[in-house]
């Protein structure tokens, strides 16, 4: 392994896109300037073998999709991200390659969005894990909080939902002892694989959504199972959820009925935005969504907690259960 | 080991200290609004068996020397910290209870700052890693960059250098076949131990620099040949150091000739500054160190670079030696 130094200035940028970025990498810490904007930060952290593994997401993938899952929750806050910082810790029979590739795969992605590397640390581990730090800008109090359902709100979802997890199980080849096996020949396999290994953050969205007061925010990085309840936990709310309305990917009928509900409630990592806004601005977010070729469905509706607090329900052949964040559904 | 929920809900605050922090922890990013200062940021990832050893550092202590190494950066840029976010990587093994004393030693340590965490993932893994991104504040243009140093300037360190070191070979039983091992008896071990488990970062003596137009600063990391070696690189001149003027705690005495080079050159992680400054601005900084009952000594200076090229020497018996930023010494 090239030693950090090395690394660091292998990695270097020769200019900054981003203004806000007084000191990139090179010195003790960076320095940003946000004068008129909030700015929004979070980590997210990926370990081989426990979030990818090299059989099915070859580095350069690793690399795009941990900044893809980081670049997801800015979009989540209605933020628009601006930089990044990398924290690798780098097995000694890692490759200078592969170790390139995780860079290379950050970078393409880093540069549709005009962001900018501004730090990191590269140090020595027996494991493969990969940590960004991301910052991004939204204007001031137009951040998009969990805590924003309000009751009568519509809940809507983009895109298809599961479709990362089927990839994921293209990939591992987990079905070739299942019956609907031989029906795999017929579907878009590119499609799930290409959702898996490059998800799409759904920034340029949630940024046009700006003019709106309010609108709750979480992306769908665990299954909306989970993003739902967070989403009704934080603003003291209840969801309700219309299964039939929840969208999957057409391709994805081959599988049986309970492998669909486990994908689309809690496959995650579709990087999709699950939100809630009033009937009133619902039309607006319609129409976003269809400048930007995005698929949206309205999904469910939000409801005061009263007595039933905090909860989320999935109205299925018209009874309602409860859906528990693993995604299981319960009947109280 | 407790789920990522509950560790997440142990660890949020009741209440935040710093005024910038719109939303903490609890959504998909946190958000900071520094209207008049500029925002400084850095993470620092140490991996067990690497940066440290369950056998010298207690859980407790991994906590404190990972937060303290990241409030030494923002000392080195001469920033105030104000919020920092976790990473961590826990093996299955690992009990809450070491999991809480990690969190506990940057608690202890953030509260003394008057710090709030904001943020931060937990993953499981093979081996424990702890990343911690911290955030600070800075007047703008005040921030204290390597490439601040100029011909003529005064080069300065703070404290006693090499102490980190010693105490890791104390805890180490390092020395027990050493000729010099009975010695150990009379020295003062807890003040060494205490240097590498709880070390101080300069964060005070840097922030009342700040009336001062231009400083360079670079926290002691890597060991002063590393960081004397970063600041000529930077700001494109020649650093002179005086050997005989390097602090080392008189108790170091006890150790051969060639240990005590090598503790102090490239010991590293005792978080002091090392700085440059003009001589004019110098006797302030001797004024500010002594408000800090914190020792001070110029260890040498700074002149252009010319054909000699950005590099370090090291005047030793009247020799003019090259420091690598190894911490050898070699003859051109």
């Amino acid at each position: 392994m090239m030693d950090e130094f090395e690394f660091i200035d292998s990695i270097t940028q020769k200019y900054y896109r981003q203004s806000s970025v007084i000191k990139g990498i090179g010195d003790d810490a960076a320095i940003l300037r946000h004068s008129y904007h909030d700015l929004v930060t979070a980590v997210d952290t990926m370990v081989d073998g426990v979030h990818f593994s090299k059989e099915t997401v070859p580095p350069f993938y690793i690399g795009y999709r941990t900044l893809a899952a980081n670049i997801s929750d800015m979009a989540a806050m209605g933020a628009v991200p601006t930089s990044y910082m990398i924290s690798l810790v780098v097995p000694k029979d890692y490759s200078n390659h592969e170790l390139q590739a995780i860079y290379q795969g950050m970078d393409q992605l880093s540069r549709q969005y005009h962001m900018d590397l501004i730090g990191g640390d590269t140090v020595t581990g027996d494991q493969l894990v990969v940590s960004v730090t991301i910052h991004g800008v939204v204007d001031k109090d137009k951040a998009r909080l969990r805590s924003h359902a309000r009751d009568g709100d519509i809940v809507f979802v983009t895109g298809t939902l599961g479709d990362s997890r089927f990839g994921l199980g293209l990939l591992l080849d987990e079905y070739k002892r299942q019956p609907y096996n031989d029906q795999l020949d017929k579907i878009d396999r590119d499609f799930f694989i290409h959702r898996h290994q490059q998800p799409t953050p759904r920034v340029d969205f949630a940024r046009d959504l700006t003019p709106l007061q309010r609108v709750a925010l979480n992306d769908v990085s665990d299954g909306i199972a989970s993003e739902a309840n967070e989403i009704a936990k934080a603003s003291q709310v209840t969801l309700i959820i219309d299964d039939d309305q929840v969208p999957v990917h057409p391709d994805m009928n081959i599988l049986p009925d309970e492998l669909i509900h486990d994908y689309k409630y809690s496959g995650g990592e579709d990087f999709e935005l699950l939100g809630t806004v009033s009937t009133q601005d619902f039309p607006f977010v319609v129409e976003i969504a269809r400048k930007h070729h995005l698929p949206l469905c309205q999904i469910g509706y939000v409801k005061d907690a009263e007595h039933t607090n905090q909860r989320v329900y999935l109205k299925q052949h018209d009874t309602l259960k409860r859906l528990k964040k693993t995604g299981y559904t319960h009947k109280n």
